[in-house]
C-alpha cells in the first residue's frame, strides 16, 4: 500500500510509539489515584507528555496542557465552556464539522470570514465582522482539504486589539509545522495524526486562565466530597480515566518530533508535495484546490479529474495502484460549496514525513495513466 | 508488585489484548472515513468489537454499541443527552461522582434511596422516593467500595411498571458477572478494567431507542452537509476520529472473557476475596465495610484499622510489603458520609482474576504484622 491519507490518520509512526504503549498497558496503574509505583509511573508519564507538548509550543507550563481523547473533544468542551447562547462568535468557511458543529450546537451568533477562489481566507474582511458583542474567533490553522496555512499571527493580532479570545484548531499542522502561542489563546490539537500519536489521544492547551464552565464531570481522584471536580486546568477537563497507555504513546511522537525538529518534517513534507504538485499541475482535465503559490502549505493536495466523480477516482487509485487517498466531502461543508464539489466531492493526497519521493512518483504514473496518457 | 488495585484498573491483561493495540497502531487507518483496506481493517474491527459486546450483553445488536473514551464520558452523554434541568431522578447513596456529578451538572431534582449499615440499599423504600414527575433512574450495579452488587433486576422491574428509563452504570461488573439487558434500559460501561481494555475505552449500550440530545458533536465521515451528526445509535455518541486502536484490544479482552466465562471468572474471584475476608475478619481491630453474607459479591474488600488512618496502612502496605492497594475517599462520597470515613478513607483490595491465592496469603500476613500479631 501507498498511504497517502495522512491527514486522517497517520499509520507509519516512530516504532516507539506502539512499544510505549504496550509497556504502558502492561505496567501502567491508574493515574493520579494512588502512591504505588504503578500508578505513579502512570502519572510521572502523564506529567512528562504534557511537559513535551507545552515545550513544544514554547509555553513552560505542563499543566496548561489538558488531555482529551480527540480534536473534536477538545473543540467540544472548549466552545461549551465558554461560548453560551447568542454569543457573537467569528469562524471561518474553511471549518471542517470538528469545528462548525460544536459552534452550531452553542446557539451562538455565527459570523463567517469568507475565501477567494484558491481557499485563502479573505483576512482584510475580519474587521468589518466585528461587533461590540463579538467575544470569539474559532478558526483552523491549516485546512484538511486545500492544505492553505492560515496567517493566524495576524488574525490573533486583531482579536487582540478587540478583546476577542480566540480559539485555534491546530489539527492539521501540529507536528508539521512551528505552533506557538503568538497564533490563539487555546489551542484544541489531535495526537494520532501529525504528532504519530495512537488514536484516542487529544488536548487542549491554554495561554493564560480562562473561566470554562464544567462541561465533562465525573470522578478525578481529588477533592471528592465537592460536588464538582476542580475548575483549574488541567482537571477542568479531565474528568475520569486518563488513557494513559495513549498518552505515552503520544510523549513518544512529540519526542520523535523534537527529535527531527519542525523545520526538517515540513521541508521534506514540502519536498513530497511539490514533486507530486509539480507531476500533476498539467495533467488534461485535473482541477486542484487550494494556493500553490508560497512555501508554506500543508503537505495536502485535494483534487478532481474531469468525468469523474471523486469516487470513482480514489477507488481506481485503491484497486489499480493500491494508493490510500480520500474522496468525497472532508467533513468541511462551506468549503465544498464554495468549491462546486458537494456533489462530487475531491480526492485528497496527504503526505507524511514517511512517504518517499518514490510513492510519488508511482503515483503521478498511476494519475497519468487514469487520466488517458 | 502484588496488585490488588483491579478496581482502578486492571494492570494484568491477557496477553492479546496489548498485542492487538500494537498491531493497530501499525495496520489501522481512520474508521469510517475512507474504503481501502486500512480504514476498512479498522472499521471491520470496530464493528466486531460492538458485535462481541453487544453478544456479552445478550443482545443481537452490535449498533446498540456506542464507544466512548471512558465510562464517565457514557455517563456523561447519556445523563446531560436524556436528562433535564429540573427533571425528578431517583439515584443513590453509593454512587461514584462518575454518576453524581453529571446528575448534579444536569440541575435534576435527585432522589436518593438510602442503605443499611453494611452498605446495602434499601430498595423497598424506592416505591416511596417516585413521585409523578420521576422520569429517569441512574445507580450502580456493584459498588466500587463495598464490592456490594445491588439487586438491579428487582429495581427495574419497579422502573418498567413506572415508565421510568433506568440508567446503570456497570463499570465495576462488567466482565466478572453477568450483566443483562432484564437489568436496565441503558448501560454505560469502561473498557479498562474487568473486560481487560486498554485505557481510553468504555462505552453505552442501550436496548430500544431513546431520543438523546447532541451534547458532542463533530466530523463523523457521513452526511457532512447536515448542521449535526446522525442522531441514531451509535453515531449520536461517537463524533471525532474512533480510538480503534484501544477498541480492538477492547476486543481481544472481551474475547478471553467469553472464552472463560463470567462464571468462572466470578468463582475464582469470589474464591480469592472469600479467603481474603477469612483470613483478615476476625483480625483486632479491622473494620469491613460491606455485606459479606452471599456469595454474589464483587472482589472488592475494604477496610480499616484501628489507630490508622487508610492512608498510613496502605502506604505501610506497599513501602514494606509491595502490595499496592487503595486508599482515601474511592470518588464515592455519600457513602463515606454514611459510614463516617469522611476523614480517615479506607482502603481498599480489589482482586482480578489473574491474582493468585499465594498472593492473597501474602497480604494476610502483611496485615497481621502491621495489626502486631
Amino acid at each position: 500500500m501507498i498511504y497517502f491519507d495522512n491527514s486522517a490518520t497517520t499509520i507509519a509512526k516512530p516504532p516507539e510509539v506502539a512499544e510505549a504503549v504496550l509497556y504502558a498497558i502492561n505496567n501502567f496503574g491508574n493515574a493520579s489515584r494512588s502512591f504505588y509505583d504503578a500508578a505513579l509511573l502512570a502519572n510521572r508519564e502523564i506529567f512528562k507528555t504534557r511537559a513535551e507538548i507545552s515545550e513544544l509550543v514554547g509555553l513552560d507550563e505542563p499543566l496548561n496542557v489538558a488531555f482529551t481523547c480527540s480534536a473534536t473533544e477538545s473543540l467540544n468542551l472548549v466552545i461549551a465552556g465558554l461560548i453560551k447562547k447568542g454569543d457573537s462568535v467569528i469562524t471561518t468557511v474553511t471549518e471542517h464539522n470538528s469545528v462548525l458543529r460544536p459552534l452550531y450546537l452553542a446557539g451562538c451568533d455565527l459570523d463567517f470570514i469568507d475565501c477567494d477562489d484558491e481557499g485563502v481566507l479573505r483576512l482584510d474582511e475580519i474587521e468589518k465582522l466585528i461587533k461590540p458583542s463579538t467575544r470569539f474567533l474559532v478558526c483552523t490553522h491549516g485546512s484538511n482539504v486545500t492544505g492553505n496555512i492560515t496567517d493566524v499571527k495576524r488574525i490573533y493580532e486583531i482579536c487582540k486589539s478587540h478583546n476577542i479570545t480566540m480559539i485555534l484548531d491546530i489539527s492539521q499542522t501540529f507536528g508539521l509545522i512551528d505552533v506557538t502561542f503568538d497564533m490563539a489563546d487555546i489551542l484544541c490539537f489531535t495526537g494520532h495524526k501529525g504528532l504519530f500519536g495512537p488514536q484516542g489521544t487529544g488536548g487542549i492547551i491554554v495561554n493564560g486562565s480562562f473561566d470554562f464552565d464544567i462541561v465533562k464531570t465525573g470522578g478525578a481522584g481529588v477533592k471528592s466530597f465537592e460536588r464538582f471536580q476542580q475548575k483549574e486546568m488541567p482537571d477542568i477537563f479531565e474528568a475520569g480515566t486518563h488513557n494513559s497507555h495513549g498518552i505515552y504513546g503520544l510523549q513518544k511522537g512529540v519526542q520523535f518530533i523534537k527529535k527531527i525538529g519542525t523545520g526538517a518534517i515540513h521541508l521534506k513534507e514540502r519536498k513530497l508535495a511539490e514533486r507530486f504538485y509539480t507531476g500533476i499541475k498539467n495533467l488534461k482535465g485535473i482541477t486542484l484546490y487550494g494556493d500553490f503559490s508560497g512555501y508554506d502549505r500543508l503537505p495536502v493536495i485535494s483534487v478532481n479529474l474531469e468525468g469523474m466523480t471523486s469516487a470513482d477516482l480514489a477507488t481506481s487509485l485503491w484497486e489499480n495502484y493500491e494508493i490510500a487517498t480520500r474522496a468525497g466531502s472532508h467533513c468541511a461543508p462551506l468549503l465544498h460549496k464554495r468549491f462546486n464539489t458537494v456533489d462530487m466531492g475531491m480526492v485528497r493526497f496527504s503526505f507524511s514525513y514517511f512517504n518517499t519521493y518514490e510513492e510519488i512518483d508511482i503515483c503521478i504514473c498511476a494519475l497519468k495513466n487514469i487520466a488517458g496518457y
